[in-house]
């Protein structure tokens, strides 16, 4: 595993463990939490060390690779790469900074290595957003009409490889993610927000994502902060995204009010 | 007039003034600076008070009609229109509630009145953005790779009707506008931004918007948060957006190394 930030690294490996499955993580400074590694064999590298990623994960004999959890974007000045990572970098080019096309070039760099890659949800198959309502609140017409356009807005913004997430009220778009990040997306929307029916927040995968990079998530810190903003529910991908905990979510979301709901996308 | 708030609807009526044109003003409780109206002819209204607004227009004998200023977006809950105000509302629906279709609607309304709309540029003349560099200060190739990127990215925010600025900066787009306006997010994106070559501000008209309705503004106060956050430079769309006091903006651009670029969109 090549983790990043947030709690996701550390459930994928506590399911491999229970699983019977070996695992070895290769930590990102600065990016992953230190109690994702705790008492798993594991390697700590900087962004940009490719050749150290490479060498760790080939004498950790890893034949099976996931890429999972946040990675903060280096700037240019801050990534030191190694001969190998400055290669990477000078192919891909600048504009690849934004996170899929990076994602991408990592990918391919790793497979060109004879490692096969494998999603999150092949190992948290469980975890894997369903098509429908979760729990036991439905949204109503205003809130589908919502979310029909804010998966319209969501696709858009993954075409341009900005972010995955929108927050849609009574048809207005409150606000997009970019760089900060679906929680500060939340806690913005919630100063927002006008009276009346409450806002929405929908999630989904870039369409051009390779499914195996960067899903998105919805744990129970994303419940709890739409529950705090006042939001009237979640919606997010049917099979294109990752639930985390899914009963604790929903009985959370089931008390506040609050709906769940998996969508398949047009295609 | 129609004011919405800040300052551009004071800006006007001084050049109105100066000009010696008559001036009328209707303000919108709640919106528009009560020192938007101080010694000028005026109403102040609520939003969605139709009759009331084309009634006062009338008994003023307005023949062009210039809206300007920008508009909080009602909630469903808290606007109260009146019988036209509910029958305008009920034939646009829900959805357009969005910027650009509510704008249109008010406009088709009031064209529909007699009244000859025009755009804020057509009053102020002189502060429609030119094409090029403004000031001293020119972007480098990165800036201008930024710039292509966010006008492109821009054009599709304005076709979905969320916002006309967005912040880039190394090839990554760092913030997005939508409910919360282009001040909030220029404050986000200065946490956000990276070590190395500096952030630009794009901003554009949305593509499908009436330019006389809602163009795009760049003022005093847009140029000194810019700096304050650290960014390297404004872009803007030429002949498609409004610069207030452009000697001011540019001197103090120049003195913090910024640059004021026109820029014209592609077709």
């Amino acid at each position: 595993m090549i983790a990043g930030g947030g709690p996701v690294p550390r459930q994928l490996i506590d399911a491999c463990r229970s699983n019977g499955r070996p695992v070895f993580v290769v930590a990102l400074e600065g990016q992953t939490d230190a109690a994702t590694v705790a008492g798993v064999d594991h390697v700590w590298v900087k962004l940009g060390e490719a050749s150290r990623t490479i060498d760790a994960l080939k004498a950790a004999h890893a034949e099976e690779l996931v890429l999972v959890g946040p990675i903060k974007r280096p700037s240019l000045i801050t990534l030191r790469p190694d001969l190998r990572g400055a290669q990477l970098l000078a192919r891909i080019g600048m504009r690849a900074l934004g996170d899929d096309g990076l994602l991408k070039a990592v990918r391919d760099e790793l497979e060109s290595e004879g490692f096969r890659l494998i999603g999150a949800h092949d190992v948290l198959r469980d975890a894997l957003a369903q098509h429908g309502v979760m729990g036991a609140v439905a949204p109503d017409d205003l809130a589908l009409s919502d979310i029909a356009f804010g998966m319209k807005v969501a696709r858009q913004l993954g075409e341009l490889d900005i972010g995955q997430a929108v927050v849609v009220q009574q048809g207005v778009v409150l606000g997009v993610e970019a760089v900060e990040g679906t929680d500060a997306l939340i806690a913005r929307c919630a100063a927002l927000k006008k009276d009346g029916p409450r806002p929405v927040l929908i999630k989904r995968a870039k369409p051009q994502q390779d499914r195996r990079l960067d899903l998105p998530t919805v744990g129970l810190d994303t419940v709890a902060l739409c529950i705090d903003a006042g939001f009237g529910g979640i919606a997010i991908e049917a099979g294109g995204s990752l639930v985390l905990d899914r009963a604790q979510i929903v009985a959370r979301a089931d008390q506040a009010g609050m709906f769940v709901l998996g969508v398949v996308p047009e295609q």
